[in-house]
């Protein structure tokens, strides 16, 4: 900024002139930080993530094509008639040494050309059996940005006693966080969280029906848990939970 | 109401005064529908009960000097700073022989001049020492109207160690319900109701703050809860609960 | 936890090894506990439940099949079509000496081998003709439980002289506890509780629409009743309802 | 208009000017409008109403003064602490032969120098004790619009047999249309309308706790009531309910 | 009840019939209350009206064909496809001299044997073309209780000019009340309250979207009118406001 | 309007012709007020407009081809089965000279024959992909208006560096007004509004999940940005967002 | 970025350092864009504003004097107590040949030490009189921002005809934009919007109860209006709406 | 449980008391569990915290005084006023040599009779300065659990340049993980959350009004985020953000 002003003063510039560079300098640097984006991929360590909900296939297809080059790409929200629909468009890619594995409950496409090297172990529980789509998708995530991951559902506090043998194997085998997934009253991460000194993530799901439909319920409970150590990521986010214990793993294996 | 037939049949009261005992809601006899509030008392079970809430004291104290001949009146919601202004006012009733009996964490006070009969136990548990004076109203409701209580406090799922042992004490009293008072996220009933087969009266309370302010969180979550069994009141509606509780308890020894 | 410590003491465990005994063996003591399992369907008298939404026709037909060898299976929220649809994958049970009870309104499958034993009477008011599979889903639940229920439909309050005449029934008939199911205004259980002494429960139905739309209107209007006395389950929610009131009744025969 | 582009075309006018004018000319025509304001007391049937809630006190001072020379003035939701602080300044008001009637539950001001000729009835109900504020400004504000307004207070559906007798006299005295005000689950109109033919009007209050808190379940019930025949307004607004009254009431005494 | 006592004392009865009699008695005074039933039809001046949503067709069918021989049926919330669908089933009752009017956009049938007496008039306004199907619901309602319906639509406060001449020559036929139908804002009840001296029927339709979606936006503008003399039904209730609307013609009419 | 006069001065027309072609809202002259219909085109500059949703086809078809002789007709949510449906229907208007051209993203149909001539630029920024609809209905809007618009889509906070290229270009190029869409979380106009000093409309669209779902946190956040400066439109309204804007630059043009 | 790695290949800095260097090299970048700081107060043509709610007295008087240097400073949310107990701590800044203006109902307190220029008009509605705090608010921040500002108050839509001559008058002195001022069911910006050309600003007020308790009806109602062409900001936003009218404004007067 | 069936078959038991002991044998393996509790603060590294809001005086100094004895409690929620007055009543601690540290904005009291030992380091951002508290509060609350905290405050979205240079210095510093806390919209989280790669915990504070008041716009916009990576702790809960980002910086040390 100095810069153009003091040609303003030295009359190499007319005052409009400056005006006009002044107004957009602070954009100007921006350029720089454009180039940033290359680095985005190492920077956050998540592969290339596409949401397919709310974009029509043939954009889809369009993105997943240019994408793939990255050499990582995950296409979330993917359901399996879609997924049928679009697959044959994506035989170039295949074609050129890619693996697809596409996994039907969290509605997930993974497009590789490498093995991920997996670090640090993180657990999964669900409270019933509708939440396992939801934590499958936290699973997968967490898989591709390199944890290991262990599960168990069907554990909720209904019928308390299948709770504990998993939870025991999990502490056992030294998790660096948990994940539990509840829809109806979401209370499972709150009882978790009262038994084990790992950090929980608690993921509602939109299971439920009446004052539960839509996980309005399961997820406030989980933000005004009486048990501290709980943080949330919004309904029937599997994607992000498994981004955010991704991210808490690789901090735990920095140094 | 066998009390008055039996003096019919013992001619210790005549025809007419019978049926001038027992009251009847009979549309027709609109004159004497004052006379039928006297047998509300039999009918229901419930002592006269007045809500001090959004009534003005001189209001206040009127009602309560037309309803105290009843024998045994209740007055809920009534905080000790209010009690203490209208108490002067009362002196009449007291000097009649009745007994005053204030519940400052209830806010209850009690006016009669008999003791009232035991039957059946019930059981109150609550999640934290916040959710006690809810617990407190349900009690002394459940008390006037012929129950014994037994109560265990602060007993919720962030330490659920301290909620075994008052349960099992409970069960071994042979209650015929447990109440469970819980505010914020509202998940010890769907923890209590997996593990015991005495129907559970979920008693939500407004303690929380943010999502869970006002109490709407910990009411979803009991009625969505995801243990069957559970019946739930009102929001701090610890007088509703001890109604509902009490009423159940008769009919256990009805027969 | 103590013979932990002593062996560490004692020199016979390492400090590691004792740290990570200690660190799980509040979940050890949790192995037993699981042995209870088995025992819940005594505990609890519930048949084995399991509820149909959300869970898709392989795993359905895969859990119903599993828990069919405890003698005792109901399939709740099964609509026909979907019936017809897994009815022949169950053929094996069939052949194994189960009855199959299928109903429509109440969308609900028994699946059994034994009849059940019936004690104490049971009420089920709707106030519209809507109410109904609500209301059946209730009635067919507390049967498998071990009631008698007595039904009245279509009794609501724009037309109140048709809710009298059960109402009277039911009472003569000893009734141990009513289930009342409304939607729209949800007023029917304040005016019930009004006029009877046993104990009420509030079934709100999602049927309405504006302001009523979702059946929240009728839960809010049966949680805020003037009328003391009214516990209430999720909207829609019949299986609930019935649950609480064979619970109850239970009760009043226990001794 | 054509006088405008007259003088435009007699070149007295730029074409500036004229399009100047053309484009305010539709609000010119609304100075005709405006002396319809003079009227407005005699078309609506409305004395004066100033709403005194979110007005400082001098600005409300200022505004009655000026109102006063109607000679029928209505201050609404006035309470009696604030209506003695600005007695002293309508004094002069008072010295010109202006009569004050002043009601303390309705806190509505009335100041008018001739009396108010009655015409038809209407009737008012309460559920309860509480609802009587806003029942008494429902009958104040009938009242001076010329209704003879009867009422009966605090029989809500929890004791149904109070509500018949007064509900009968109405009925024989005639009345036009039935205001029903009520809180908590807001079930009476629902009740009244299925048992009358006369128009019923239903007014929620906010009286109520938990999940009635603020009038909203008592609104939407009546909103939503099964019985035809019902027409509602704002929680609390009994000036709104007793002017559609009187409206209701002079299309009745038109003819 | 005097019976009862008496046969009690002359032991014709025990105290333990005589107990269980009393115990019902007051529901038996409502046998003489079902007996206003009959006159049902007289009292509210309504045809019996059949609600066609949330119930199957082989039961509407059923209904249909039990209330025809009231001579005056209708059947709301029936839409084209459905009527389709189940009048062969209805010919029965054609046969029988019954008259079928299906009108589509109101989604009503009216069957009946004898002509509707029309006895005032009443106006209907919409703000717009969506909002006609409920303009029709509460037209065809009213005529059939009736009324003579004058109707403008499409006259919202986008384009107020389009509003004045149809209301204009409504108030010069004399209508008795104006039913005002608007979604989106529900501003137009305000505006036509503040310029007309009849009562005003709000009714809220669900045409809008985002924040208006669902009709509330309107429904709450209507209820917080600034302009008074505005009473309201539920959303999309257009038949609610035609029989509000009929109800209070006949009050005109009564002397 | 200036055309008009023009003409009138000119004698082209005569005075009473102008005078009905510069209709303007007069309550008195109802008889006219089709012809008002005429002027509301020059009045507010807004081209013709449908909305095509919650109308049935047929009553569509009929309103276009009544409107189409205006010159210019926009209809908007028109999704592209309906219009194939309907677009034979409409050949008599082509085959006058009209054309058409139908934006698919948009949902907008425009039927003109003539050109629009362009003055002032506006900006219109998306934060994801799946926002651009909304923006194609605001640009479509906002041209058709007469504006020439510049975009940049997916451009959102969660990659910033692709936000800052587009906005240094929109403000070189001079934009009026920034039009920002966003669903999600709705933060970039917060963060737009921060950085440039155009006025900012914010656009919340419906893309969301979870507590998302709807746009209300969009809209929501918009509302509450803590950069002031930034004015929002309803959830998904592109139509508005453009009109608005072109309504400002409009402005910047008049004098 | 390039430098960087160029460095790291000629041996010039270790991984571990071009590693450190690059993980922060775009926030690098940064500590330029912080230099344009200074510049905020001429890019932005807003005066340094302090929102004074939810700051306590210390930080608050800390926070002025710190802002007084730059010559203009607005203080907004404060009301006259709290500026009472505030002024004396201020007196430094006086003494500096500041000048103070503080607006009672506006609650605004500006500093300054020069005249500000005038350039445009804008006009500003009320609909009632308690929204005049809210349109002062919006008033005093345009007219420091330098705009001239009409207004006019108490124009809603119970008496449209006080509506038009203000509006005939502010579209004759030729404003940019219009703000409209309402709370309760918020119509006015609807009415407006449809009457004038001009782009439509509406601030929705808190001033209601009931159902527009908060202000809520009012902003849905603006949001989804009828009329094209109005954008809304946050309920009670005077401020935002007069940044962005001050905004807009400029636009109109660049070129 | 074998043993109890044992005993029963060999006689030594009768059935009902096997039956009764198996009913509570689940709830006796629990007495072991209670053991646990003196080790749950090892187990979870949490000190002894007492939430201080909806706790009477009475009550509170009650439990800060037996739980003193534990070496290190912290009272949250505790404001200045309150801390003046039960300060004296603590005094004998104070005697014991317990440390005392209260921190106003925070509302924290630590006691505590020994150093805090630190390991690894976590960020804390605020939008705001009104924001400040609850960071204190997250601050004191990580602090006491043994983390080294940096803060930065005020650098809100609405002037991002503030926000670089610490987010630059937090990453050098090299944080395991950003707790950041935001109000009104909650933009930041978002943004910060695509800028770096270390995990981000979304705190929401309730400072806003209008459509923020509360704190939903915040939390909502947080859940929502388009920059996966974010978990979200309840409104205000700065306590709850602490917990979590210790047991997560404890997870990185533990190997």
């Amino acid at each position: 900024m100095k810069e153009i002003l003091q040609k303003l003063v030295d009359g190499k510039i007319s005052l409009q002139e400056a005006e006009k560079m002044l107004k957009t300098s602070h954009i100007d640097e921006l350029e720089d930080f454009a180039k940033l984006d290359t680095a985005r991929h190492l920077r956050t360590g998540i592969p290339e993530v596409i949401f397919a909900e709310n974009k029509e296939n043939d954009d889809l297809i369009k993105i997943i094509l240019h994408c793939a080059h990255m050499g990582h790409v995950m296409v979330t929200r993917l359901n399996a008639e879609r997924y049928a629909l679009i697959r044959p468009e994506l035989d170039s890619i295949k074609e050129n040494g890619f693996n697809f594995e596409y996994n039907k409950k969290a509605r997930i496409l993974v497009i590789k050309n490498h093995e991920i090297e997996k670090n640090g172990k993180i657990g999964i529980l669900t409270a019933g059996t509708s939440d396992i789509p939801v934590a499958e998708e936290a699973k997968i995530t967490a898989e591709e940005m390199g944890c290991e991951v262990l599960t168990a559902y069907d554990a909720g506090v209904a019928g308390m006693h299948r709770l504990f043998p998993p939870l025991k194997r999990m502490l056992q085998e030294d998790i660096k966080v948990l994940i539990v997934v509840a829809g109806m009253e979401g209370a499972l991460p709150s009882v978790v969280a009262g038994l084990v000194d790992v950090p929980v993530i608690g993921v509602p799901t939109s299971v439920g029906y009446g004052v539960g439909e839509g996980g309005f319920t399961a997820l406030f409970a989980m933000l005004q848990s009486c048990a501290p150590g709980i943080a949330v990521v919004n309904i029937d986010n599997g994607f992000g939970a498994g981004v955010f214990a991704a991210k808490l793993t690789k901090q735990t294996f920095k140094d």
